[in-house]
């Protein structure tokens, strides 16, 4: 993807606007612009490493930095307060991934090839995954909108910890089930991987410059989201939930799709369920255990999140279910996107 | 199914009352009794038509005036600002299709044939596609119930008009899908068409007639409706979710039925689903964009209708997803559609 | 499984210590610890008489003694007007079979196997089963949750008598289904039946004096709830819904995950689902007839039951469907349901 390249331009750009005190929904959007490139040069870097370090480690540090970009994001905004937009970026992503991405991959894949097969063995065993970690996600939040708001207080957190620490044994367990007791699955992507164009210097070298760079870039991101909402009249939660996640993988998701150009859509729908499931089972928990170190924060879904969370895994599990995908399937996967999207605009 | 034949007396009945002045839940019955004859001389007018017109334009009007009966009683009742009727028949009319027409055809089928199988990958094609059709439409009604509703005003007929939009689009994307670029997979249904037993002048005639005349009897119809829920102690609810669907759709149930017992399961499911996804991408929106000419109707359904849309695609996705079906199966279809009815008929 | 037997010891003690007056938590621990021997020699009683009885009065036994323990238990918390204790282990039945036993089912099956395969046929004919009872059953809960509660009254049990008599309509279709019409999908599971290995006279004998000691145990289980919600600090709706749902069916959960080690994964899915699907068709509505005799009781779910219901039965139709099962996957249901029991702890 050289257009990502080219995008590099606005990491320089962005540092001379802050110089001069650019107002601050130019510095969102400059920001914006930079990390979608640092993310794919983030994601390049560590596919790299995982040349030299050999298939379990690189599966691990793939799946660790696959969602790097998000948990850097979060943490910044985590660290203002700005709990709502962390949940909903959390939200987003997942909606994101199987929606938008899913849906682009199957257009963009049908119109070339007509009918695409994929191995519902692999798709189903991550999907049943995301299905499991959604429910068990939702359900605290589920049982709380039900619930005497004025009853609850301290114990929101703890019931949050309590979740998290599940999740995060399970992602845990997860990797153990892929890289130990179930490897075998797994073998055929790991056979495509090729051979490494950089030096393991150079790919440790870019990752790390990446990382910083899409640090200071999402403080910028961060600041300005106050200014946006004010400036352009979109609400936090919107934001939160369809804005960030597009930029936050915006580079995994062009991978998506030009893997489902090339027929191989397996892997597109294993970047987007896989990276749902990084998303529940890491990212959100390591949020909240760093969020005890400031304020602590409750994964508590509100509504419109928790419905368009449990939309998005009947989806999924329907479409893996399936076998086959089609460029019709794919425009209706982005319709019911479109409609959620602009039902969170306009509410 | 000689019996809609004979049906047919009540179309004159029908007048003689009008002429008489009869009460006007007199008029609904007899109006009721009159349309379930007529939409079915209709169907079988569009299908001799399509003998003339290739499988194309055929399966293209098929479609169309399959739901033309509800389109009629629909306009009238919007006409009449009857929206919570128009709605209430959307719904029904789904979860008719699925749960009495499916249950029906499954219990007379499963009876005479012990287990019948069906091809899962046409089924799958639609059931899918209606997954993601009554979420799609589904969507802006979850929102706005969690919304506090004062907020809210004229901003529900925008959602509303954009779903519809939307919804009418993947309408013609998918006729594109079915008649250009997936063909094939529809190919086997073309084949058992067989010949035309009516001229083509014959046909066009029993159409254009049969249409005028429903319109007639949906307009007794719809005068009736306010009547009926203050003689018989029905609400206007219940008028709209069960009863109307069955008055508009029961030619097309018979024939759903027929097929089961001839062990064609496959057209069966195909009628019942089919036509559950015309009512939602075709008729739905069509109705949207009419009552724009009148006073503009948004397609927010109450929450009844919502959880009755929900567990009619649950199980249609189930059942679809199964390849085989039962009389015992059908029997528990029935049970659900009973139990709704009934909670409809008590709350 | 010789540890339930030295469980009996507890039989004695318990009727030692209601002799001594002992406070009523301590009888609620003894009963308990009474009930999961007592229920575990009801199951190999009944057992036992099927081989004499012939596989279709067996399998009616079976499936009528089966929840024996559970309806003791309930109908003694039902006469004391303990109605959402009832209803509450009426849901924690269908919740504990499904994620509890299946979770550890698939654990302990899948650490000693790897992956394991069931014939999904059979397993998706109980879980489509099990989908639409759970969705009949919840209907009128899900509707009268929307409605303006002080709008009901009465109505409610008149609903709840309709639903009942549907219910146990369907169990007595399915055992003409299991038994006539469709016996030989069950067939391979008839065929590993064995020989008996008690006398027909023994195994009547254990059978009554098993149920007269269950019968006992209960009412000091049910005397012991209100000390032990007050001692413990536990709710009763927690009491309901995780403890009396472990101690009916503890003695059938260890038989589920017997079957598992031995790598029949088909029967221990079958006792699990096959267990839920009894207690919706057969114990909920004997509750309910039951009740009328005392005070009506309805089976209107609260919201917590609902959500748990539902995330249970979209769990079992995914595991189902997969043919496929292995330790992760029960880690999964485990851990989905370790967070709805530490949400309902704490709520």
């Amino acid at each position: 993807m050289k257009i990502l390249k080219y995008m590099l331009i606005f990491v320089p750009i962005s540092f001379v606007a802050e110089f001069l005190h650019a107002p601050s929904y130019i510095m969102f959007i400059l920001a914006a612009l930079s990390i979608i490139p640092l993310a794919g040069l983030m994601g390049e870097g560590t596919e790299e490493i995982s040349h030299y370090s050999g298939p379990k480690i690189g599966g691990f540090l793939n799946g660790t930095f696959g969602n790097a970009t998000e948990l850097i994001i979060s943490f910044f905004a985590l660290k203002q307060g700005l709990f709502d937009v962390v949940k909903a970026s959390i939200a987003g992503s997942v909606i994101g991934n199987i929606l938008l991405v899913l849906g682009l991959s199957m257009l963009a894949g049908g119109l070339k090839h007509k009918t695409q097969t994929f191995n519902k063995k692999v798709v189903e065993v991550s999907s049943s995954m995301l299905l499991f970690a959604v429910v068990g996600l939702c359900v605290p939040a589920l049982f709380t909108h039900t619930v005497d708001q004025s009853l609850l207080n301290t114990r929101y957190e703890g019931l949050s910890v309590i979740v998290a620490i599940i999740m995060f044994a399970i992602y845990v367990l997860s990797l153990v089930f892929s890289f130990y007791t179930h490897k075998d699955i797994y073998s055929i992507n790991v056979e495509e991987e090729g051979t490494a164009k950089w030096s393991l210097k150079k790919a440790i070298t870019v990752l790390v410059v990446a990382t910083v760079l899409i640090a200071i870039e999402s403080e910028f991101l961060v600041g300005g989201i106050e200014s946006v909402t004010h400036s352009l009249g979109l609400s936090e939660f919107f934001v939160g939930i369809i804005l960030i996640p597009i930029i936050g993988n915006a580079a995994e998701h062009s991978t998506a799709i030009v893997m489902a150009l090339k027929n191989k859509m397996d892997v597109a729908m294993e970047i987007a369920i896989g990276s749902s499931l990084q998303i529940i089972l890491f990212v959100a928990p390591v949020l909240v255990f760093i969020s005890l170190l400031f304020t602590p924060m409750s994964i508590v879904f509100n509504e419109f999140e928790l419905i368009a969370l449990i939309v998005a895994i009947l989806i999924a599990n329907r479409v893996s279910n399936d076998g086959e995908s089609n460029w019709l399937e794919g425009v209706q996967l982005l319709a019911v996107y479109v409609i959620i999207a602009a039902s969170f605009f306009i509410l």
